[in-house]
Formats: structure tokens, sequence, C-alpha cells
């Protein structure tokens, strides 16, 4: 296709203050500009959009620098260069980036990845494939130590992160229990991925549920969510127990620092690990987790499910949406 | 000397709710038996008070069993054989044992260690040579896998665990600041312990306290309080950072669950670890400990102190007393 001469840009107006408002956000018109000799031009075919962004749109300096407003809000996104400066890179190929939430940019060749999707979904690239799906892989093999047959939690089960965990553990023969917000989210995870889960909406002691679903115990728990869901998991935590702290989203938009577990000494007691983790310090294990969950993929073994928003303009609400629990599956943006 | 024909014990009268009361306990005269064959007979000289005894004295389970009211207090004890069923351990030997506040106790030889107590104050070995002691040496060395040179922020400093914590990362030539709850303790701490220490009743912004005293953060944290140090500790973690978690004394006595650390979410964002130890996991490293902390103490590299509290019937007085910081170094009873 030719180069157009403006796309659209969702750019961060302001931080927001608790939950994200759409008026947090705006679509802004930037012209295309060619690409230097090095550069690509890339048409985003789909961007992501995900729950640790809140945290860089903060004011506050969180693990990393934050986004600041007035520019793109940044990510992964998949797309297919349209005009190129670097013979390794033709018109037609396609690349992962990490540049948001755009129709176009522009990019020195060496600073996305190509990708060869043949059969694949490009959007698989955002989410099974991609950083969520080695978040999964990384935290419960590597930062768990899951081993053979453990009993395991996992919270936000149904998300893109928890999903994959949860269908790691039972290909590890480990029962495994996911907790999720909606009736049609237990019900995928119950008949699609194949583990037992529950409403944690329906239930308001948490710590009883998961007495009653874990009888002897939790080995590893999992956790997305934070909140009562750690406090309820450190209650049930087997001696020895692992805790991976991958997220916790009911705390994200909390506007007074959110409670904490009130029974930390059950760390000492249980003799406890809770370890928090991030991906992208784990870049070594890219290349065999792509080789295994592709394979576990192509056995249907690992299945996945996404919720695609369709249009740029939209992605501030499958954003905030994030947060409801509106996505089933990875969240991605359609562009 | 002749065996007696009564001896007393402090036994658990009731489960304290809340701090614990001396009306808690009670003073009880038993009989000393002689005893049979394959027993010893010993003679307490002190026994030992710890802040771990609060858990084991409560209704509900902790991570042990509950000693049970109507029962003599346990813990550790040292003392002489004055009478003998075993050949291997004549009168006149030294033995540690885990009987309790009792004046006098019957056990198999077995079920007691003979010591060589040689130069050392019988009292040590409840102290910095035993259970205290070697609590500091595998939290901080195996639990913490503290490296040379890092910072070290150790709550309850001048406490039986606390102040050898501090010690052994100083022979780590690690930067080490403690926190202590009198004048008299971080003056103890920075004279004779030679670290660093500060007042945390002088300051009530201990997030403050420890961003001033650690401009470069902390690396690892070995947490003998739990409550509001935990929660300023989190929040001046290093990357990658190490939180031992020994006791939480803060929280002991509360009758409402307390509550937890507000800022769980920088485990996360810092790739922070928090583990649970119980020291009694890890009797393998007894005899390196032992020889490694004996040389210490040899060459003046570890100093340590004692509290000790004279008379059986104090007991219980001694025990509450550690819940207020009425300790510098180990509590003690000596009978």
């Amino acid at each position: 296709m030719n180069r157009p001469e403006k796309g659209r840009e969702i750019h961060l107006r302001r931080n927001p203050t608790g939950t994200p408002v759409e008026d947090d956000f705006e679509v802004v018109v930037v012209p295309v500009i060619k690409p230097a000799d090095g550069e690509v031009l890339v048409r985003t075919r789909f961007f992501s959009v995900d729950p640790y962004m809140r945290g860089r749109i903060s004011a506050a300096r969180g693990y990393a620098d934050p986004w600041p407003p007035g520019e793109a809000m940044r990510g992964g996104c998949v797309g297919e260069v349209i005009e190129s400066g670097d013979p390794a890179l033709p018109v037609g190929a396609f690349v992962l980036g990490g540049y948001g939430w755009r129709e176009y940019y522009r990019a020195r060749a060496d600073e996305v990845n190509r990708i060869e999707p043949g059969e694949t979904p490009l959007s698989a690239y955002l989410g099974v494939l991609g950083m969520p799906g080695m978040t999964a892989y990384v935290g419960l093999l590597t930062i768990g130590g899951l081993e053979r047959g453990e009993s395991v939690f996992v919270s936000g089960a149904a998300g893109a992160v928890g999903s994959t965990v949860c269908q790691i553990a039972r290909l590890h023969d480990c029962r495994v229990v996911g907790s999720a917000g909606s009736e049609r989210k237990v019900e995928w995870l119950t008949e699609r991925a194949r583990i037992d889960a529950f409403n944690y909406k329906k239930n308001t002691d948490l710590t009883a549920e998961l007495k009653s679903r874990f009888p002897d115990g939790i080995d590893v728990y999992f956790d997305n969510v934070g909140g009562a869901h750690l406090e309820a998991a450190i209650a049930n935590m087997n001696r020895h127990g692992r805790i991976v702290a991958c997220g916790m989203i009911s705390t994200y938009n909390t506007t007074e620092p959110p409670p904490g577990p009130r029974n930390m000494m059950r760390i000492v007691g249980e003799r406890l690990t809770i370890r928090g983790f991030i991906v992208g310090d784990h870049a070594e294990q890219r290349e065999r987790f792509t080789e295994r969950m592709t394979s576990w993929i192509e056995s249907g073994d690992v299945v996945y499910e996404e919720t695609v928003v369709d249009g740029i303009e939209n992605a501030p609400r499958a954003f905030i949406g994030l947060f409801s629990g509106e996505n089933l599956g990875k969240m991605v943006v359609k562009v």
C-alpha cells in the first residue's frame, strides 16, 4: 500500500486519577513521514492494551519511567512494513514492535522484530506467543519453581496471562483452580482450558472458597490480582509454598494505598516465598518459550482466547475495560 | 547435689488474649522423680523466653501445635545432670534441652544435647550460640543470600536474633543499619555491635527515616518486627532485594488481624523476594554455625548481650517484657 499523508495515534492527555476515563486520552492526527535509510514504516494491524500500562501512566515513577502526557501510548504492536529503507526488512514483512497505539510508525529496522506468522494469527504475537504468554511461562516455571503434580491457584485466570498459566500447570499434571469474575469466564476455563474455576464475585469469603477448593492446601499461587485474593491465598498456602507476584490489578486504580494482607506472619510459620518478577528480565528464555508454546498450541494442549476491539479510536475504552474484566483472554485493538 | 523432693514449674493457665499478663501463668510445685534407666534428671540453670512462644500459647493453631494450658511452658534450657540413669550422661554433665520453664526435669538421655561449655557462659547456649544465633546465621546467609558489601537493614536489631544478624552482616563488609526501641539499645548497637542504628520510637515516618539512612536503597531486610517496619522496608528495597521474614513481633499481641503492607505491588516492580523460614528446618548447618560463631566470639568480632532475670517465679514478667522491648540482647531466666 502507499504511504498515507496522515495517521491517527492515541495520546495520553493527562495522568489518570483512580480508574482511567476516556477523557484521559485523545486521538491525535499526525503526518506519516517517509522512512530514512535504515528505517521502516509500519502499518499496525493490532496493538496491545495491558494492565501493566496503568502503572506507566501514573505520574509517580513506578518500576519504570512513566509515559508522559502529550505522547502516544506505547506497548506491543504487530504490523506490516509498507515502506522500507532497509533491505533486510522489505515491504510486506511482518514485525513485532513496542510502538504502541498508532496506525503507523517509523522505526529503525533493528528496533523491531521480524515475525513469520504463517498460519499463526498476527494477534497471537501480542498474547499467547508474546509478552503475556511468556510471562505465564517464566512466572510459573522459573519464579514459581513448579513441580509436577502440585496444587496451583491462579487469579485473573481468564486473562491473557492467567489463562496460559492455568494450562501450563495442567500440562504439568497439576491440580489447577482459577478464579475469574464472570460465569462466562468460568465456563471458558472449565470447558476450554480444562481446569477447575470459580466466580469470585459470587462469594464474599475467598478464604473459605479456597479452603473448600484446596482441602490439601495450595503449593503455588500465581497472583495477578493482589488484594483480597493474595490474603486468601496466603491463608491457604502449604508449607514451603511459593507465591508468584506477577501483578495486582485489584490495586492499580486505588487512590489510597490498598490494604495489604493481614496474615503476613504465615510467611514465617509456613516458610512461604513471595517473589516478584518482570518478564523482560528473562529474555534468554524467549527461544525455548516460543518453541514449546508453539508446539502446545499446535497440539491443542494450550488454547487461547482474544477479545478484539475494532478501531484505534476505541483503544481507551478497551484499556479501561481491562479493569472491569471485560476481556476474556488477551485484549487487543484491531487497527 | 541431691535430688530435692519438689521443684517449681511455670504453667500456662490460659491462652492469653492480646498482650499476655502475669495471670496467664502460674507457679506449680511438682514432685521431682528419680530418673529411670536411660533417663537423666537435670537441674536447670537458665531457660529461655522468646518471642516465638507467643504464637505457641495462642489457642489457634499457628505453624506448630499450641502448648496447652495446664502444662509447663516449653522452650530451650541449659542445666546440669544431678542424677543419671545413663552412663553416657554422668552427674555433672551439662546439657541443652527443650524442657522449658522448670527447675528440674527428667528426660531420656537421647532427648538432650550434651554441651562442653568450658569458658563459655552457660546462658550463651540459649542465645548467640543457640537457637537465636543460628536463626540469625541461617536467615541472613541462606535465606537472605547475603553478598559482601550489600546494604542491610535489621529491625529488632538489639534483640537476640537482630544483634547477631547485624554483626554477621558487618563481618561481610555490609553497610548495616538497625532499628531499636530505646536510646540505650541504639547506643549499644553503635558502640558495641559497631553498626549504624536509630530509635524508631523517635520517628513517626519510618519510610522517610530509611530513605535518609539508605539513600542508595536496601538490598537485604531482615524482618523481626513486621507491621510498619515491613512496609517501610518494602518502600526502600532495591531491585532484586530480599526480605528475610524471621518474625513479626509487632503483630503478635494484636487482637484484630494486623494491617499488612500497603505497597505489595513493589514486590512485582522491583522483583523483590520475601521468604519466611524456621531455623529448625536447617539443622544440617548446626556444626558449621557453631564453629564459625565460636570463632567470631573468641576474636571479638561478635559481641553479645544478655538480659538476665533472676528466679523462675519472674519468668512470666520476663516473657511479657519481650513485647515492650525490655531486653537488650537475649532475655534469659536464671533459675
